[in-house]
């Protein structure tokens, strides 16, 4: 493909065209060259697109939750965009994964557009490509665009992160890990929804949340908590005019996109930084595998290989 | 602290000496300028003991059953080292974390040493810590030593599969995701662990585990599944004997010396990519901050900051 070819391909994302989206998000999978130069060209941190991540524990409801939000929006006339990632699943692409089904019911609507993301064939990552993906959907005026993670890992909450307005989603009863997490699980989410709020235990469930939100000082910084039925539908209206608040609440555009933009370059330096650190070993040993073979041979330790590297850029730069 | 007091603290471990080994663990989380140095002294790829990771979804009664581990290896009068990871609780240190109080009944066992980690003050990142703390105790003779993690996210995986060998615990009946997991959870552990194989519900999972183990179409590298129950003991003494067959069946130490050394140096690479990355970034910029503000002043995309460290490295080594 060349330049001409991508520039088409570019002006099909802004207008919107499907097999183009399609075909573009291929590319970012898949690390073609152009990818970089397009995603360059698509990029805009001004963008009016508002992007959500969706993540929680492993049955919270989240694709139920999802599915609730696409209907909502399309009943508002707009066109929504969705990445359902699930780093355990090798599987990536058009097809659905294991209980995404649920979302299954909007996949013939042409106003939305849903991509699963699993862990296979990303060359720059899973979190590298579902980045990337939200631009790119954004940039085809899919608005909002959702990406709902499965698990509540470091990796699914990067991801979720890398959204403009991240949903915790939290339920009664879920083991007494979910009360583990309460400590921490606070600085993850925006807002945090309690599904699942006909279940016995929702009182305790919000107490515990608001016990665990006062461990934020600044009570202004403090995410709001919203209670609803993915379900029933009870509460999805209340949460919808919570993200409209949030957004509005944003000190206009500016805030937003620095914020994106943040977020954005610090993926690309964590993405780009083990190719860096790879090539420098590669320089020194031949390969990183013959860097093992030299470690096993007693001439070094993944430490002194570590200090070498923390020594490089310094030493590169300052010559 | 000098290197004749980094001396003292490297016998200390050797030595076993607590105190020594509680030292060096902070020296590690807290990034201190010589903590490579010690790691370096420390780390030793053909070291006799063993690690093993315990993963799995919150609810699967993992911190149960390392409880239950730890007994059975201090029956067999072995010294027990468990490092318990919450990367969504934001403590560090000695205490333990919610419901790791049921590893509490070892806490006062001279032969046990248990250290949790949370998401703070982790310099090098969670991760980056719970390596080095696995070899640190593997240093001081703690065989073997445990890392549980809280949850199936990519850092989890990551940070159980940094062991030497990790166990993937499951149970029945915790919701659809579980099921959504399982094509691509396999992948995750040496060992799949059913647990509450008492309960309703276990046949079925056998079987969609069993039908995702097909999938691997080496026979032989398909990880063996063992039943248990950590809250009766029942099968644990089946799990135990797996893991020693396990070792046992590595083509000697070289094997696992390769495949810890591997893992450690990726993990390393990692690390020291993200930093070496951003000291080019700053180096352009002044700062990430300031390439930030750069971007948003319509100078510049992440897309194209990529595409400088992408050749950053080739063009400053080629020189």
């Amino acid at each position: 493909m060349d330049q001409g070819h991508a520039d088409d391909l570019i002006r099909g994302v802004r207008e919107g065209d499907v097999p183009c989206v399609a075909r573009v998000l291929s590319m970012v999978e898949n690390g073609h060259d152009l990818a970089p130069v397009m995603m360059h060209d698509l990029y805009d941190p001004e963008r009016a697109g508002l992007t959500v991540g969706i993540t929680g524990p492993p049955g919270a409801g989240k694709s139920t939750l999802t599915s609730r939000l696409i209907s909502h929006w399309r009943l508002a006339g707009r066109k929504v965009g969705v990445i359902a990632v699930d780093p355990s699943s090798p599987f990536s692409g058009g097809a659905l994964l294991g209980d995404r089904l649920r979302m299954q019911e909007h996949a013939s609507d042409p106003g939305v557009f849903i991509r699963s993301m699993g862990s296979r064939g990303h060359l720059g990552g899973l979190a590298g490509s579902t980045r990337d993906a939200l631009e790119v959907l954004a940039a085809a005026s899919y608005d909002p665009v959702l990406v709902e993670t499965v698990g509540v890992g470091q990796a699914e909450v990067e991801i979720a992160s890398l959204a403009d307005l991240t949903l915790l989603v939290l339920v009664p009863g879920l083991g007494d890990e979910v009360q583990t997490m309460k400590a921490g699980i606070m600085e993850i989410g925006d807002m945090i929804v309690l599904n699942k709020a006909d279940r016995q235990g929702i009182d305790q469930l919000e107490s515990a949340v608001m016990a665990s939100l006062e461990l934020i000082s600044d009570e202004s910084r403090r995410p709001p908590v919203i209670r609803c039925s993915a379900q029933t539908g009870q509460g999805v209206e209340d949460l919808t005019a919570e993200i409209d608040r949030f957004i509005s609440g944003m000190e206009g555009r500016a805030e937003m996109a620095r914020r994106r933009t943040s977020l954005i370059l610090e993926s690309i330096i964590r993405e780009k930084g083990r190719e860096m650190a790879g090539a420098v070993v590669a320089e020194r040993f031949g390969s990183v595998d013959e860097a093992v073979e030299s470690i096993l041979r007693g001439e070094t330790t993944p430490y002194r290989i570590g200090s070498m590297l923390s020594h490089y850029p310094r030493r590169a730069i300052g010559e």
